[in-house]
């Protein structure tokens, strides 16, 4: 990969989201373009639409994993519609193709790409969503962040070299 | 699907386990044995090793999905090895081909396992495993069990038919 | 691994298959059974459905690797259902499972399968099945069988200890 | 997806190809990039890194569908790095991500994926390539090309709408 490669960041969350988290992905994904990162997520809708309006407003880039087999499922901004036909297991892509990962709101699939992400040392960015807990212990690895530009800064001084 | 197929039941945990995480799997292991159970993991060691280990000895069927290319690394317990080569991405096979999950312990591997069960309506019961909690309130998907005959009690009632 | 672990081997094929490619798989089935080696499959019709049918019979095991999230979509002789989601993907899964690969008949999603086994270094004995070319010459790495107890016997003395 | 999403084309061949067949599949790179199609391919090295040379030098955009877990082991001239870490079952991906795809050389890798997209009735067309026959009669899929030209014109041409 060439040395002036572009960052990829990933957004994650609800395909069915509140209108104030699809707002914070909205923003989240502007910011991200604003710093030239190339914006991951799962290619449908609510948050992850949302997250690529954004971007793609600012003129960045989005790549959208879709689980399914049809390309046209893909959201309007997705620029890059990687069409995997695996279901839930495209969540893993989503999280490997990234160097940190943005999760805003989100149910048990955000859940899961959190988990993956967190096993394969990949900071993971928290806006209103999970917190974590084993065996009775606390699990700080999600970073909380304030608002949109806070969660992208706080990728990028994530991201390990 | 023939009528009398047994039930699949998943027995999650980490790889690097403690004493008492495998007793306690091993046990899982030999309660789903003599409920003739098929026991499904992901074929390693640790927590997988000590269920397949507790169901052998009862007489109990066992299945590994294993993640890389190699049935070598299957531990000596497993009998069906599906060799997968999809890295991560085989916890959803695990989960997917059980009727319920009983986790115990477990790093974010395992975390992966039971947001995949949560998202897929698969009943998770936990040992010493992760508590969640989303936006502050908690989530109390995760049915918390006392010992391993009452997970597995646990299990096979909250199986949705 | 335990040292009696029995072999693996798929049989792969059309899920809509003519009577006599029928006929020759459930043979296929009842050899291997014979044999006392575990069938693996792809868990539907046709093909997959017939060899399952010829193993039951002689009391051998056999396991289903399923494309979708059902596993009522498994023949009714399937004994051990691998759900995957994964769609097509999953034919890298039946083969990398087995220890040698006998098709027969079948379209594109066998010849997936053939590729896939040969890329891998598993032997591969064809039924009736692809004749390959590589740049105009003849490849001659699918071992040609004469009938089904042929066919079984050819894929034993093909397994790479 | 938007009206005026480029059309994404694959380009497959060994990871070990010819001298004749990297210029080749260069140029294959290269008349794609001119008709503003993106490149999509397997990420690595040999026909897949002269393919994503000739696209980059006209400015075109690059797909890399990775086997590993690294993006560093894309090759130096993909722009958009896919991690999937699925091993030989991202060659699925490859192929459904793309409306066309075009085989230089090849091996069984390259196989699977011809197979892949015939399974989904994406067109495939041949520089060089695999012949095929099922049970003694010759399946002419494989749409044969002169050149690299040649290939590009006839893969725009056979997409279905």
């Amino acid at each position: 990969m060439s040395r002036n490669q572009p960052i990829f960041v990933a957004v994650i969350g609800g395909g069915d989201a509140s209108p104030s988290e699809c707002r914070l992905a909205e923003e989240v994904g502007r910011q991200l373009a604003r710093n030239e990162v190339t914006l991951v997520c799962g290619g449908l809708g609510g948050v992850m639409e949302a997250a690529c309006r954004g971007a793609s407003e600012e003129g960045g880039t989005t790549v959208g994993i879709l689980p399914g087999d049809n390309r046209r499922a893909a959201n309007p901004y997705v620029q890059i519609p990687i069409v995997t036909g695996l279901g839930h297991a495209r969540n893993v892509i989503v999280v490997k193709s990234s160097r940190a990962v943005i999760a805003v709101g989100g149910s048990y699939g955000t859940l899961s790409e959190i988990s993956h992400a967190l096993q394969n040392g990949i900071p993971v960015i928290g806006l209103n969503t999970w917190s974590l807990a084993r065996n009775g212990q606390p699990d700080n690895s999600i970073i909380p962040a304030q608002d949109a530009a806070d969660a992208v800064k706080k990728a990028l001084a994530a991201i390990v070299n």
